[in-house]
């Protein structure tokens, strides 16, 4: 897919890397200081990932094979075993930052299995091994980036065929940008795609409560990109979408399974009721590593509930009633009848029901298969 | 009506009084600090209502008014003349405190006009003037407990015919209790008879961004009263009727006008859009007081927008991205369709379309139509 229409230059790059060198934003300064910070090898990459510096599933991961890509472009190894047993406890160490960030551990696994097997042939050496290395981790965040511009483009277009605007308003919830992926963005990079362009007449943001990464990320990128957008308290909507003639709701997604039932960020499932409600298109934007066919229902997706301090504190500031009893679901399901718009992947928009059939032509969904 | 199942003592009161003595909660030290003040006078009162310890509209002219009685019992007044001029001069203060609270304004000038009348007859004593000023602010407080309290029985009735649970869970937002009213309240009102009963399984109440009057206040006389109650985001009522099996939805009223339709809290709107999703009755809570038959449509009411600092910073503290634009509607309107368990009122619950018919013959409505 051509990316002529894209203007990189604008796009927020929450990290920036070229062979050896490595730098990420800073995600706890946001969204009041803009920060870069370097990374300068496994270490770095680990204390980066376990202090939130940087944060979202694709990120976290991207950003810690990355940083061993860094070190390894500066390090000198005497043989194939040393250089092995380099990668493997670096990549071992690298999944401790996070546990739970189950991309990490995919991907870590993944290129300690390459690198066993490249050790194994008798034609690799030092380098060739340390090289490939390199190549892959650059692939990681090279894909994540490809498969967000498609999503972006696939989006786009969709919106712009079904909506009888010739500017389209759109809005979003959580942060789906490039601090949350390795660049561009999910939903957010729709928006992108519209705003580049030059057929987004407006964005809206919800607060997203009660982390608020609409209203500290989503808000942030949205002002560095000079995209025109408006935030909104995630209660406004209704009256937004009523009022502000909103074309189109987009959104992305933690999990997708096989009926198309989503789990995402928390409110989700209530702004595809609204959106269907005043009949405008609701979108969930996800790449295939997100859709998991294993899954035959939203029933069957796990809610993580968080802390209640969450809602009870801000920056370690009381705002709610002492003694009150909270509940925090971090996640809801959205129905798929409710996803009216379609399901946004790197290979098109899909609507739910068609999705198990449509995806049975990529390799990629064949490995989440097994 | 009878209060026999009331306990009064558990219930919070923002307001004491006795004949010569006021005492209020000073809800700028709430949730954290609960430190009631004397009211010795007017000028207490009015420092109380424009520095906002007090806050509704009834409540705010129920101390101003209060603040004179208290006044009035201690000081003494050589003729009729002397009581008329301080009674007329202090009221007309009083509506200087906020000058947009027009419930304020409503009283002073209603007190003013019946002193003036008093004044002229010749029966008239300095005493049974005062006597009846006095009588009259306490009547004012009383009447708004007591028509909070039928509110509240009148929507506990109804909400327990028309579900099939022996006891509910009822969802709430923003703050319409002891804390926006003469005490008791009136969607909290309606929760507090359903305890009061022994009929409420459990209470949710909604942060209520971006003034967080849902976690601040609500949640604090919940947690005062020992009710069952849980605070979720915004975001969460659709996980929550779901997930939590709510029976109901019931919040206040700004304007409720001649076909039903209702400004409210923002939010109010797409919590009646999920409900009817849900398939779950949705109620507003509306003194008479509050319902205006002189505006056909919602179309006609005019919605404020408050400070975008409201979204953008908590208790001074920048949240969001510096630069983003907001928009921050105080409140929505709620079309009649979607108040599908009924207006709840003083006199009984009405179905929207019902509502003029059933008005007529109250002549606290008549008032309303001059």
């Amino acid at each position: 897919m051509s990316d002529n229409n894209v203007s990189p230059k604008m796009t927020l790059e929450a990290i920036k890397y070229t062979e050896g060198h490595l730098k990420i934003l800073n995600q706890l300064l946001l969204p009041t200081e803009t920060r870069y910070q370097d990374v300068k090898g496994v270490k770095d990459g680990w204390e980066a990932i376990k202090e939130m510096k940087v944060r979202g599933a694709p990120a976290i991961a991207i950003v810690g094979v990355l940083s061993l890509a860094v070190e390894l472009s500066q390090k000198q190894f005497e043989s194939k075993g040393e250089l092995l047993t380099f990668i493997q406890e670096k990549l071992e160490y690298l999944k401790t930052a996070r546990p739970t960030a189950v991309n990490m551990k995919e991907a870590a696994d993944r290129l300690c299995k390459l690198t066993e097997m490249l050790c194994e042939r008798n034609d690799s050496t030092v380098e060739t091994i340390r090289e490939r290395y390199i190549q892959e981790a650059e692939a990681m965040m090279d894909k994540d980036v490809s498969d967000n511009k498609n999503m972006g483009h696939h989006g786009a277009q969709h919106i712009l065929e079904h909506c009888s605007e010739d500017k389209v308003k759109v809005l979003t919830h959580c942060n789906t940008g490039s601090l949350a992926t390795a660049g561009y963005g999910t939903a957010l990079g729709v928006i992108r795609a519209l705003h580049d362009q030059d057929k987004l007449d407006h964005a809206y943001c919800t607060e997203t409560r009660p982390y608020n990464q609409g209203s500290r990320l989503t808000a942030y990128e949205l002002v560095h990109d000079k995209i025109p957008a408006t935030l909104i308290a995630d209660s406004a909507v209704s009256m937004a979408i009523k009022e502000k003639k909103i074309s189109a709701v987009v959104v992305g997604a933690d999990r997708v399974v096989a009926n198309g039932d989503t789990a995402n960020k928390i409110g989700t499932f209530q702004l595809a009721v609204v959106a269907k409600y005043h009949g405008i298109p609701f979108y969930i934007t996800a790449p295939t590593t997100s859709i998991d066919l294993n899954l035959g229902t939203g029933d069957d997706i796990i809610i993580e509930e968080r802390k209640q301090n969450e809602l009870t504190t801000i920056k370690g500031i009381q705002v709610a009633a002492p003694g009150i009893d909270c509940w925090n679901p971090a996640f809801d399901v959205t129905p798929a009848g409710l996803i009216t718009g379609g399901i946004i992947t790197e290979h098109g928009v899909f609507k739910p029901e068609e999705l198990n059939a449509k995806l049975e032509n990529y390799e990629i969904n064949k490995k989440h298969k097994c």
